[in-house]
């Protein structure tokens, strides 16, 4: 289910940018070329979703995007805290891809003051703020990007200020109370897995590719 | 098989830690503990990859650290680099797990003159020296963080300069030419599936954690 709810997000982008593009409807086809999947997946997707808009010559985009914002708003609601504003901490907090209408950053968190910044957009504050944070933004999402020895820690405190969701970058494998989900971006891991398709004999089968 | 390559990289930052521990041996049910699979997993992963060093009281660490270092030697020589020195472009120029002892980026690249940076390490150069510096290093793999528009013209071009394997940031989903293979890493898509996690009634089946 999580995949699905993944290739809804990426179904919203490619409708917006193919609206943007002056195009009305789209069929299921086109639609996963443009969001790298396969058209039965779209179609069951939309159906499972209970997506409506298909007549003849496809979807309607603008009827389908405000069918998948009505399933997304639940989930886009949340406030969302960062703790560890490291190099690739601070990137993230920045990343427009967090910033856009749905999920933003609130607040970023980090144990030096060399780093805190309150006028900051969002501002970086002491963890010691955390708690308050949390509780006055009603937060449930975090994202962790400290250093591997730090993140269990990190993880326990979060969970038992209320957080549920956890997307971890720290490249370690971190244990969840129940209730708590926690999904891992292991970026060394990633590139390992290109590195190994790239060095794999030309014209090996690469059923792997994304 | 990429699943079981990116363990191998999980199982030797874990076997590293409990090195550093002063651990000699593991079984396979406490590396899967510290890795994040199941003991079952690793002793068929281990079975795949021929790495040996089993006796009572389970695997040696350093016998199967160097196994898997033979194993990702092919994989971790070859040379990286990254186009798109944006936020998050230059965090990942600096990120720690891309400049360890295996792959590490050799260069960044970015069309904006005031992030040109000759004397940086790694250096960020002008896009017309992409072809001097791929040709000269050997670089095989490429980082791609440029936005969302730029994606597939930059993909194009790293793929006629013989680039195999592309580790791509910008959120959209990019079409490679044949012996080209793409991994996508979307954030904003990670983070809308922990969004969703987060927004299920607590008690909920969570099998979807990582």
């Amino acid at each position: 289910m999580i995949d699905r709810i993944q290739r809804l997000t990426a179904y919203r982008r490619s409708l917006e940018r193919l609206k943007a593009a002056g195009i009305l409807r789209v069929t299921s086809g086109l639609l996963a070329e443009a969001s790298g999947t396969s058209a039965s997946v779209v179609r069951k997707d939309f159906s499972v979703f209970g997506l409506q808009g298909k007549r003849r010559g496809g979807y309607g985009i603008s009827e389908v995007l405000e069918g998948i914002s009505t399933i997304l708003e639940g989930v886009s609601r949340q406030g969302v805290v960062l703790v560890g504003c490291g190099n690739l901490g601070q990137a993230l907090l920045r990343y427009a891809g967090f910033s856009g209408d749905g999920l933003a950053i609130t607040a970023g968190f980090d144990t030096d003051p060399a780093r805190i910044n309150r006028r900051g957009k969002p501002p970086i504050l002491p963890p010691g703020e955390m708690s308050r944070v949390i509780s006055e933004t009603g937060a449930t999402i975090a994202i962790i990007a400290v250093p591997d020895f730090a993140a269990q820690e990190t993880l326990n405190r979060l969970a038992e200020l209320g957080i549920r969701g956890i997307l971890n970058f720290a490249p370690v494998h971190l244990h969840a109370p129940a209730g708590t989900h926690v999904r891992n971006v292991n970026l060394e891991m990633e590139l390992e897995g290109v590195a190994w398709l790239a060095s794999l004999p030309a014209g090996a089968p690469d059923k792997e590719d994304a």
